[in-house]
């Protein structure tokens, strides 16, 4: 298998777990079928298309109509049977899965256009949180993002891995599965022992 | 006249209905003068801003400043006269007539630049939609686009019918007709009506 | 000291000072340590990302990573010390501080591409605003653009200072140091005492 089919497979599940989390979100706002994948395709497409006009390349869904599909589909399946999705957990796994995909895939773009460690890492922690983060806004639910678990954290580390093991020489399907692995364990961890990084000490009631 | 002329008028007259529509959400919320016209543009000209950064075209309003001073004179008189504005009934119908004309137009500019079905009707529905997300967003309303009522889709068919009609080989202007009358027909049963697209059966509890 | 380094040392003071103010907002939302620098770099780089996409040029931070690390620095000192930056009182004089550089850099970004009043004193309000405004939505707060005191209208103005005084042939140092002070002089008087421009008169009631 080519490391660029491999990077599409990863996207691909990613783009289908995030467009599930999106669509049940929207189900659970009574929104009808259209509002149902319109909101499936931010959580799906949004954090890579944000990362394709910051890196001022086409956007990648322009060329590429597989993911909007994929995501469409999601939509409609979520849809149609939200309880057989939840049946496999609730929105917080699917949400943590298309994380730790899309933090790699995204560190691998940038990394595929030369840039360097910092760049790489904020580009897949924006590819993986972005969506999600515009999924919550319009719908007017607390951002996963600004819940106190490790979460933009998770994904920064799963794309830092990513990115220094393919300066080691490891292969890309290599570099990307021990970087997504990393994301989806810190975060199952986080989820099940409901861990957090401390929070600040600061008297917030005096700022 | 021509298909350029026609496209424009269309397109300014959607800048000048999202426009009162902002800015009579911006004297709701009891903003001044220059807040009120802030809060115009975001409908007016947000949609097709994103239209064409998503599209890696350089943005509309750079080069074309008479959508700025259509939107910029429409906050003003929003601002002056609100009464005057809800005369002519609520923003839900100013805000239809903006969908309907947007819809046709982002269509419109996808295929001149060549695009398929999928990319026209989406770039449509993207122009039509988001800046008055953008508006809902930054308001604190809740987005027009989750309320139940038949909104993006109605969007999206009328950028459909734009896309096919034209393949048929009907004129620019006959065929954003159809298009755009379609979108603010649907929208008027809607409201009237109150009319909804199914909403999902799913047990939204158990989510 | 040359134009470009002065423009360089007002946009970094901006940068630093609107990353403690997200930082200290996501401190008051009790977020983690890299939730902190996150919501930091909202502020600090949002408008001028904003500004670059809009404007068609490469986002400025994909090669200067100076502000990446002083946006980053100055979120991880708001997370240490929230009570050290609070007793230079409040987010609501960063903000203003902010708001005034980065008021007259965006429009001075604007001017060097060659454009005209009207795309300058967009750009330096965008450049000035739109950070601050999407640190507001993700917390959840009411935006500070929507609070009824000289917010957008300060920025404008001081971009239009900016402008003009460099028409008139004034250095650069001495055109940003005029629209900056306006600016930030303009929201001392509004913060201290409590201005506001009118709001409408328009009964709000029957919009």
């Amino acid at each position: 298998m080519s490391p660029e089919l491999f990077i599409d497979i990863y996207d691909w599940i990613g783009v289908f777990v995030f467009a599930v989390s999106g669509g049940l979100m929207a189900v659970r706002q009574r929104m009808d079928i259209f509002g149902v994948v319109v909101i499936s395709l931010l959580p799906a497409i949004g954090g890579g298309t944000l990362r394709d006009v910051l890196l001022g390349e086409p956007v990648f869904w322009l060329s590429d109509q597989v993911s909007l599909l994929i995501a469409s589909s999601a939509g409609v399946a979520a849809f149609l049977a939200p309880r057989f999705w939840t049946k496999f957990k609730s929105l917080r796994w699917l949400d943590s899965a298309g994380l730790a995909l899309f933090a790699v895939v995204g560190a691998s773009k940038a990394a595929s256009l030369g840039y360097g460690f910092v760049i790489c890492t904020i580009m897949g922690t924006i590819t993986a949180t972005a969506g999600g983060l515009l999924r919550d806004v319009v719908c007017n639910e607390t951002p996963m993002l600004l819940k106190a678990d490790i979460y933009a954290t998770a994904a920064f580390l799963g794309a830092a891995v990513y990115f220094v093991t393919r300066q080691y020489g490891y292969s890309e399907p290599i570099s990307l599965t021990a970087g997504a692995s990393l994301v989806f364990l810190l975060r199952a961890v986080t989820i099940i022992y409901k861990l957090n990084l401390p929070a600040s000490k600061g008297d917030e009631g005096a700022i």
